[in-house]
């Protein structure tokens, strides 16, 4: 409910078009609606341009295809993260032309990524990252951003990063994904000037402990800039800086 | 060194101005100039916005003082962290205009945030945690932007916080500070659609762990839009959130 | 062994109906009756109202079908909970009339809800938190009391739970089920005046632990009025809540 | 803002006592008042019986006693926890029938529990568990019910804890404070039939980690009933008891 | 090497019967047989009366056979552990009058437990922990020292715990048993004037951590006499309290 | 049983209407008579020959002096651990024949361990761990038992240890005290066949974490016949090393 | 990019036979070769003796494969670590001459450790740490070095590490393996006077916690000379200890 | 007891010089003197050309003093660590060359370092790591080995580390220290060829831990080669490089 309608409201009720219980009962049912988070996930979705989104995993094929099938009856947009194979062709069943992100374990159904502007840049420190930063590519071009993915930068070997650093320092927004020791944020983000979400990944073995030893470290950066989501969530790491390149289109 | 700088030393070798061996030494000795990271603290601080800073933490008021002279030789602008009153002191010793902001315990030199346009917001959960949303308000400052601070609008007071929606709406980025269960950036991330800094606080007692309840808490926030600093970490919060509103003055 | 028992067998102590040797042996092999708690578990059953309960987990279905029969020969009432579909059958096998509450997996025998009355809340955080909200449900009702169910009022959409505040706030006790970063029980004690139970699930991923982070979180509520059970532990939620509940009729 | 003063609200527009733009900044203003939560610290003060809390710890002396004189100022009762000798003067200096309980390091006023009816029992393993029991007492005195305190019964010497059994069974709701391996709530539980609220302390050296072992141990208790608030958490369990037995007052 | 054998050696070398340099090579080959530790593993079990041990877990069952049938070569007597039914299978096929101790998880060979005499008490609180309980038991049983059990003896139940008082009594030594929240070794370490050796299981869920709870909290045990054991180290346990109570034999 | 009780029990024992053996059942059977074992504490030290103990962290040396002095009127035997100086000058000017062991920060009356017989070794692993041993060495002794010591046998220097192997080797019961990586004890009792009872001190830095890496190790002992008390510990250790020996003299 | 070809480039430049732009793409593409670090995996695998490593874990027999065909196209030696059965066959497809070292899981081709001179020792405390020392084994053999193992010198039994104990001593490097307590590398550290590279191994249960007790206890060593790897890393101990063999031939 | 000196005790026992007793007296004293590792710690130091160290902390002045006067009347050589001021001024008294190294709180007596040949290099991360990188570079030439150190070379401005490679490719072993993240060592090591012992300090705050985060992220590095020591153990770390550069001397 906008400024607007609580006003027409108002109006009609001071003109008997409308009876007191009537108006009491529309503002308890939407006593958020003028503060602009009423249905706020839908409406959401339209003004940002932002799709909505089912976090598959722990949800079955039917719950998928119904989610899906309820959005797309009110928006042409979609994003499915953690989707399984079935998962995935439950969507595709009822939305021919969406994608299947298969490495990014995503589907996307009406996301259609900028060509030119400024971008996102995913860099991943191995190829075990990959799934990760995949799904951190497609969550930014939900934003409709265009995103450039480097891999294989990991600390270990620096002239791989160096051969990028031009690509690094000419983004608007970095997602940064490493698992192991978790330090390719602190590099990545003393060659650069803009924020860098770290997404820490389950790559790893033993005192790794699943990917809270490259949580910690990213938490730890020396370098300003650097700030952390959950291990393995490129989805959130993708989010944010989709979302940081998509309010320049709009300088707000 | 810069690419006209490269360009101009192979024009000398090829005219004969370099020899050979003097331009390998140019090369070695500054090998990431020409990508633009030579004395990158420096060149960053000009190019970017942000005044140097000091991490006052460990250092010895003599140390600050020395270090402070040194930056103000070069540049007007300064920001220092983790002051004592003894390092703030120094600093107000050799640069009189310097401003001490008590609570945040931070000296600034030379910041002039905005008076309009796109702003950041500070939002605090407790009175306890104001050190830390006032550090973030200075380094948000220190990038030039508008800050606007919101406190004591923890989660168990929904009211409080809800009366602060539209100021929180129409934030360009914010930074959340919360200790105890680190619930707040969850509740406003929801609200909003802009990106949420969530700093955690060590403000709590036996299973809060000095802040590591609200660090993971905050990990966890089933909210998109939601990053995490170190606890404590309010420079790293608003350094973060001012760089982002930063970059909606250039588009880029 | 209650009082009048234990009288009885004095009596008959010294009419000479029972020797010295046979009271003792009486008096051993129930040595607290007096006191309330031999047997307890039979007899607080039939005083409290609650149904006697079979943690099936670790246990076969044979075994659990034995325990059944015998405490069905003594009693019509009866709670199973983490109940496989096997151990369920089980029971139906010699409990015809048992229902089997699938998403909880448990099974209960004579539990019959009020249908007014004082009631109580169980209130889940996301869809995930499902099962655990569901064994909450039917171990409160198994105190007889009535319970509502209220779900996916996470606060990540606040307009979601404000939706449910009457509700909440009519409520004689709450059992508040969240994974994730565990914020909802804050959310709800700030609402009501009526003690909540926060049950932590182990939904969530990589810093979440298990649902170590939610139980951390719900520890260190800034609310008052929050105690916490065991992570998944909506049998022990609840328990409690329907004690409480329970307990408004008899005024002690 | 209650319905009353909502619907009254609406009848002043109507008949035009109020203007549109009025009415809206009202409904604004307090948005959550017809909800029953605007303000609610102090609403729901006056109607549950429970003081206004002042939580001294990190507060200075001078604001504790603002804080006081403003609650008094409103209302007749108090309660302040985590008081240091200097806070509590400093509020005697304002409220000059405050009590301080030292043990408890708390400060009442206004606070007068019921002579009879039914109680609550506070239960402290040893007597280094004394401060927090008496923290809990107060808390739940300051409800208005009767509170009975039994110290040193811890597990290891089971004959005291039987002395007391009698009392545990007698009372309508129960705080076990203990620290070292927490074991007491479990054994409590398993002799009464109405809620316990565990309180685990930081008593204890070594692996116990500052009361980490105890909370650990109370959370697994193996007896139904038993929910547990933070370390030291003296407040939130008396709290919780207290606001049980005050329930039945009201049978709601 | 025992002493007699050094003695020989030095008189046959001083006689001319054995060279300096075979001398030193014997003294340098077996220089801790006189201290008694060479083949510690053999003479110690001859020495001791404790059966040689094969660990099986991560052993093949021909690896298990192997090693089972060279040490029946030398001796009548054998104790296996953490045995699969197909380890178990292994030794009863090259010793058809081995035990299989189904429960324990053990095979013995050759054990023969006293009749009468001082005796151990392993005391198990729930009956999932019945299957380490039983490995104490057996542990035990192989130092030809009499063991009684009593399992089902939780804290949460103290009467059927009472119930025993004099059996825990006369025990020269004790192995308590316990998952959960791990109170069973301080309650019975109250009631006993011998050693309680405290084995945490892994039975329990949630911040149980497969038995890290319980082990803390036995490690907190408020009743001295109480040491504890690795998680589920059944064998651990009733290795040193039948270790005690055989050398009650030899008062030494 | 009541001391009323007790006086009849010896006089009808007196006056030949009750038998030796029965009155011995009786005592044996009813230290719980009552509710079965009142005052438990002073009968088992008077039974046991291990003297009341104080344990003086937090409690003021006038408390100390108020507990010494009650033990002291009806027993001729204390001992008093983790003692300051204050503490300890508390008890020695109420007992001036007390024995004040300064490393040990205990104090000990009336304790008189034997000069000959089966003995306990407590051995240390370095110089700094001496405290623990020492107050392991005077709570062995409080059993009346010999006391064997050896210090700074650390496994970094192997030559050290083995020169003591036969001490070790005739001992009856070990406390081993170690810091640092704790594997003192799991070579020692790769020596011996005695139990060993392992003290994880909090000599360290780092990654030791106080205490917590020897524990851990301790408790994870390659060894059979070792287990382990808490961090510090030196009490719980020498107390049931001395209790195992004691218990020799016995037979029982 | 070496030094040679650098100045070559430069002379190309003056000579006109290179044109500036492609000079700076050059010096862009390959900034580092003059450092020595470009390609640096390949190049320093020829300086160094060491071959090209394939981590085989995470990825397809088919990728495996066609690693080792695109690495063997350039070299005649290769080390494939953590290769399943599946690995080591696509391996030996490519490679018939290939070792498959089946305990080790790994596959080497071209390597030829020396027959004499210097030399690592491998030890390993149980027969269960056998993988991880013969991964060490190989990976210090990569080396070119020669490699002696020695197994089942765990410090419960001394006299079987004293056996070896001059094989220690002439050992250059020492690769020492252990899981439980992981004691075995102060012990051998005591006993040498060369670097011991530690590799604590996931041998063990319950509060070993997969490798983190020995981690620990390895990282607190009381013995000089103790460095660490991570959990299960055999490769990490042989290549250091290799390495370091490997630079006695060179002096440097 | 060296290999000579038993073959003249054998000499004389057979010459009759010795008795029987005597010798094995003397063999059983010092059993492993013969092997070369009896009183190891002096031998050790003379042959290995590490002078005898004292660990100061937790040592009185006047202990230190003691231990100095007894090391020096038997040597030239010493090395005290983690010495205070008081600690260091109690060497200076009874050594008058003595240095005291303050920023590495190290007093070293009799210590040369070679001028030139192969070198250790000592880096540190950032300025506070100063007193670790310190202690490193003394234990490392107390070896006799030279040592260059970098300091301030974190991995947030790459450029600055960059402009040391040729040094650190220089190197024969490296000692590198960080706190914060540690990400130094993984991006060392991939451009070196020789051994990198990482330590880990305790600079950092929040979720550093106190440097566990550092020593878990060096743990696992991506990059071969890097082994670790305990938080803030320069020494440790200066004794292993200096250990390995020290050998190359005698190329064994």
């Amino acid at each position: 409910m906008d400024e607007q309608r609580l006003k027409k409201l108002l109006r009609d009720y001071k003109a008997g078009r409308l009876r007191g219980d009537a108006l009491v009962a529309e503002l308890r049912a939407g006593p958020y609606s003028d503060l602009g988070f009423a249905k706020v996930d839908h409406h959401r979705a339209l003004r940002c341009g932002f799709p909505e989104v089912i976090f598959c995993q722990g949800k079955t094929p039917a719950q998928v295809r119904a989610i899906a099938t309820r959005i797309l009856s009110k928006s042409g947009r979609l994003l499915a993260t953690r989707a399984t194979t079935e998962a995935a062709a439950a969507i595709l069943d009822v939305a021919p032309r969406a994608v299947h992100h298969e490495t990014a374990r995503c589907v996307s159904v009406g996301v259609r990524p900028a060509k030119a502007g400024p971008f996102v840049v995913v860099a991943a420190a191995g190829t075990s990252d990959l799934p990760v930063a995949e799904e951190a590519r497609v969550a930014a071009e939900a934003w409709g951003v265009r995103v450039r993915t480097v891999v294989d930068v990991g600390v270990a070997g620096l002239h791989r990063l160096l051969a990028h650093v031009k690509l690094l320092m000419d983004a608007s927004a970095l997602v940064v994904v490493a698992g192991m020791e978790g330090a390719l944020p602190s590099v990545v983000a003393g060659l650069v000037r803009r924020p860098v979400v770290a997404v820490p990944t389950s790559v790893g073995y033993g005192a790794n402990f699943k990917g809270v030893t490259p949580l910690l470290a990213m938490m730890n950066s020396c370098a300003a800039g650097v700030s952390v989501v959950n291990i393995d969530n490129g989805f959130g790491g993708g989010y944010i800086a989709g979302m940081v390149v998509a309010s320049l289109r709009t300088r707000r």
